[in-house]
């Protein structure tokens, strides 16, 4: 199918039986896949029980680099961390920055892997090829800033970098995050999975160089790649200078800003408080690199006033939506408040402040009584009810222990018709982008194989009326199944493979992606792949996956959308009245299957898992035909 | 007088200038002052006028190593911060360890001094004999721990050491700390000083090698000194497994262990709350080591249950004392909250504690109201309340205003008798041992040239029965001249000059001390001190310090005790019925001055300084005689 692909070293780590071995990497897998998320899911879907419990030993943490990962190609220090989601049941990727994943690669890995449970709290610290697996009974019930400070103090060296949970990972809250730096691996509750094998943390450090096998290749490959950059409006110098929270007012005035549980009722304006008059650049502090980036978007932003002053976090737009729009908060620095809350304790912001949301409008619409929430007022625009709940979530104290599993399973124990108000699919809390107002994006959601992902299959067209690969509408939902695998196959194999981080393909790179990627991966690793293989590469991620999920027992009935989306229609702002009622969802699918080749049950057919060279998996998909 | 000294190089940074000079440390200051606290003073006392303003321009701040500090020698990564003290006006001396003290040597500099004051916000960069003045404006508001974050990140190298504030020297509050890692220069608001300069940190990072003269020598000593250590029953396994909070119930039970503000009514027993049956090392969670340093006294301890479950710090038995006796406080969670936020904030947690144990008691003696205090119920042993009042000081919030200037200055302003609570002498708050069941360690305080300070003349011969250099009734009154004498001298010498951490003098090395530091002077500095020779290093401190206090205003009048101490006897515990009645006072001082060869008004006689060598400083008491 191409020629050559990448070589590379595994640790696969035995926390059961305190033991450790390397081996290579898979040559088949890594050729098929890249690397990253790929190889990650593919490795769990041969060796994971794919009904096992996400919380029991049989479950497996991969920590999956990738070829880009720790050479110089800007925006590559990425680990996409691959388990069975204790959230949703499905798989989960969650991907995280810094320079923890380059510090893998340096150490000469191309993948980590955590199997079985830990007897008693423990951490590794991997060195010279050597995994030392250190008592961490002291260690629990710290927050992951200390956690981080200690091991680097235990270990006398300030530069060993260290991935950990937090109190979240520990109580194993269904949306525990890993935390290396201020960076998050955040989503799917991959911490509540570290958690539960009793790993708080993982430090590296490593001095090898990344092998490049053609170096000229590749120094011309990165100078296109700088040139796409410098050339991009937006990336320099908007978000190097503003970060993601810069798209917060595009985003509210196209109605994809959702505010007050979606409900988005108009009658509370997100500018008025945390728009980039009021809030954004005024309060940043400074940036934070992740390794060999040369663009900087993490913006350290401090809490200037209220209870929460001198607080410093960096929080994304995702945070501003999830702790701001949805809760409706009144200033900047209570989002900054929860955003560094969530880091300390090793939480998803965006799963903590949804759930938060439903609770509030739980609260206001009666289901949640003052008792049921241990006497915390959570009304609209609360602030010091919503930190509080953030403590009680990752404590798991009263209220917070039905919160932490997320608004899935919270809304299934509170009843009394709170389903409504519970914003998932398939378990995952919607990301800050509403569906109703971005179709394709929306579609993305329904049908990404870890939930409401904005990760997966990033709608830029919708977002930035960028034209690529062609113009559309983002109000309409037909052709919406075609543009959504376009955006799904490039993400996985660009952004979740090689990797790159996602920020440069939306706003530097969109139209040359797959050959930037090809020409930077060939150079990396002696392959040969064409554009076409690397969307490729992207398409075999979205089926194995899928392929995953089946078996874990997820149905097309589970590409779908909250009621409110079916049902209410956009009150206010830029998508106002629009809607995606059922009948539309069904027609998105059926496209949306057709072009992936699935039935129209959403099964993929042995017809094109074999044209993609994904012979060996055929036969897992027998009992689901 | 004796053969050679130390000799170094000063940096001398003038922040109103934006210049910076090197210069040879003065050979003749260091041969009399060896190092650290006595060579600052004494640059302070040639340099800075005496009646100058603490926060104005003409104050500077010295950072002073010594000739031990960045050795192999144990126990001595101290840096002397020196300076006019906001909080008495007297002279500050204010010690911290770490990993900043050593890296101050490695770049080549024995002591850093700060001139002038910058317009705005900077922080300094020091590396390769280059000082990089640095824009701070997005660091002010800033915590310690965030501050060194972002500029190790800022400087892309985590082994860079700063030293910072955090808001509560921004704020100028009068016992602001300066931190470095977890460690505080805590007390006389030298962070205060730096904040009235505009100077948010200061980052450091050397690789030079601290030449030593003679290495046969120093690794002769070095033995010496480890055998010592090794022997002492206290420091290995006690101190090294419980550091400093492991006194408390042995201090309790002496007496030593203020409560409720001094007022010890037995009414309550803080072995109940803060004992090491109920906490101690069941609360430790990792130890931190100073640089070079075997023992590692410093016990990380995690808050384990209510509102503060989770923080993690490092109080000292001083903090156990403010933050739990003084306020009486129902757990340790409290006490590690308070100190972790006192951190933070770079506060003095001593001088905090105390002051809010002075609003306890006012407010609960009916002199504040709850309006006084913005609304909070600061009742004994009100944990949430002593936190709040810990933020509003830092952020000097209300009534914080008024208590973030210390206890003897908010009683000035309290007024209506509330002096009768303010435990401080000459501005400094006492540190937690009880003079009336300590009186060397009393006449210390009331000595002490910073006021009352446990750092400078230890009583140990009083807390641990030590017999060095005699044994000691410690609730006798005479003969705690010659005592409290021999040891400031001893402390100022061994501990604030060589430079060694004081715990160890304490524990390990009483008898032999001064031979100690003799050996490890003269063997790193080619020096000839004899033991004798030290102690008068130390006795030239205590003189110099004293030349600088007097020219500021100070009198016998100012070495006293709080009324409470001479008014109000012991009502429980192993120092039962003890006081220090005003003529018991008298007779201690007119002792104190006889041994230290001063008239009985406390003035250094020109026969004294001459026969020390100072021939230099008599004239500088010529309007005092």
């Amino acid at each position: 199918m191409f020629k050559g692909g990448y070589t590379g070293k595994v640790l696969r780590i035995n926390l059961t039986e305190k033991r450790y071995t390397e081996e290579p990497l898979r040559e088949d897998v890594a050729a098929k896949y890249i690397g990253g998320a790929g190889v990650g899911i593919k490795y769990m879907l041969d060796e994971v029980p794919t009904k096992c419990d996400p919380l029991g030993p049989e479950n497996n943490l991969y920590f999956s680099l990738g070829p880009l990962c720790g050479t110089d190609a800007p925006a590559a220090s990425r680990v996409m961390i691959v388990t069975k989601s204790p959230l949703t049941g499905a798989v989960a990727k969650s991907s995280g920055g810094g320079h923890f994943p380059a510090e893998i690669k340096f150490a000469g890995y191309d993948m980590l892997i955590v199997e079985g449970q830990a007897e008693t709290p423990t951490w590794l610290w991997i060195k010279d090829g050597k995994v030392h697996f250190r008592e961490a009974n002291h260690l629990w019930g710290l927050n992951t800033f200390d956690t981080q400070q200690l091991i680097k103090d235990n270990l006398g060296d300030q530069n060993v970098r260290v991935a950990c949970i937090g109190q979240a990972g520990e109580n194993l809250s269904a949306f525990a995050s890993i935390i290396n730096e201020r960076h998050a691996s955040g989503r799917k509750g991959v911490g509540a999975v570290m958690g539960s094998k009793n790993l708080k943390a993982i430090a590296i450090r490593g001095e090898n160089e990344v092998p490049v096998a053609n170096k000229k290749a590749f120094k011309a490959a990165l100078k296109s790649m700088f040139e796409a950059m410098k050339a991009s409006e937006i990336l320099y110098p908007h978000f190097s200078k503003g970060g993601t929270p810069m798209i917060i007012d595009n985003m509210f005035e196209l109605g994809l800003f959702p505010t007050k549980n979606f409900e988005n009722t108009g009658e509370w304006d997100p500018l008025d408080y945390l728009g980039s008059e009021v809030g954004g650049e005024k309060f940043n502090i400074a940036r934070e690199f992740c390794y060999k980036c040369p663009v900087g978007c993490s913006q350290v932003k401090l809490a200037r006033e209220g209870p929460f002053k001198g607080m410093a976090s960096i929080p994304e737009f995702e945070t501003m939506y999830s702790f701001g729009g949805m809760t409706m908060m009144h200033s900047f620095n209570e989002v900054i408040a929860a955003d560094r809350l969530c880091d300390e304790y090793g939480m998803d912001t965006i799963s903590c402040g949804v759930t938060i949301a439903f609770a509030m409008e739980c609260y206001e619409k009666g289901i949640l009584s003052i008792d049921d929430l241990d006497g915390i007022d959570l009304k609209w625009s609360n602030a010091e009810a919503m930190i509080q709940m953030v403590h009680k979530i990752a404590h798991r104290d009263g209220i917070g222990d039905i919160l932490a599993d997320g608004v899935k399973k919270a809304a299934e124990r509170i009843g009394k018709g709170s389903e409504k108000y519970a914003m998932h699919v398939k378990g995952l809390e919607l990301a800050g982008y509403d569906p109703r107002g971005a179709k394709a994006h929306g579609l993305n959601y329904a049908t990404g194989y870890t939930g409401a992902d904005h990760c997966l299959g990033y709608a830029f067209q919708e977002m930035f009326s960028i034209p690529v690969p062609y113009p559309v509408n983002r109000l309409d939902y037909k052709g919406k199944g075609r543009l959504t695998k376009w955006n799904q196959d490039t993400r996985s194999a660009v952004c979740d493979c090689a990797p790159m981080c996602g920020f440069i393909l939306d706003m530097a790179l969109a139209d040359v992606c797959h050959k930037n990627t090809a020409d930077l991966v060939n150079a990396i690793a002696g392959a040969s792949y064409t554009p076409d293989d690397i969307m490729l590469c992207g398409e075999r991620v979205n089926n194995v996956a899928r392929i995953f999920n089946i078996r874990a027992g997820f149905t097309r009935d589970d590409d779908t959308f909250p009621e409110r989306i079916m049902t209410e229609a956009l009150k206010d702002g830029g998508a106002k009245g629009s809607i995606i009622p059922p009948e539309e969802r069904d027609y998105m699918l059926d496209e949306y299957f057709e072009d992936r080749g699935w039935t129209l049950a959403g099964v993929p057919t042995a017809e094109r898992l074999a044209s993609l060279g994904m012979e060996e998996d055929i036969a897992k998909l027998r009992d689901f035909a």
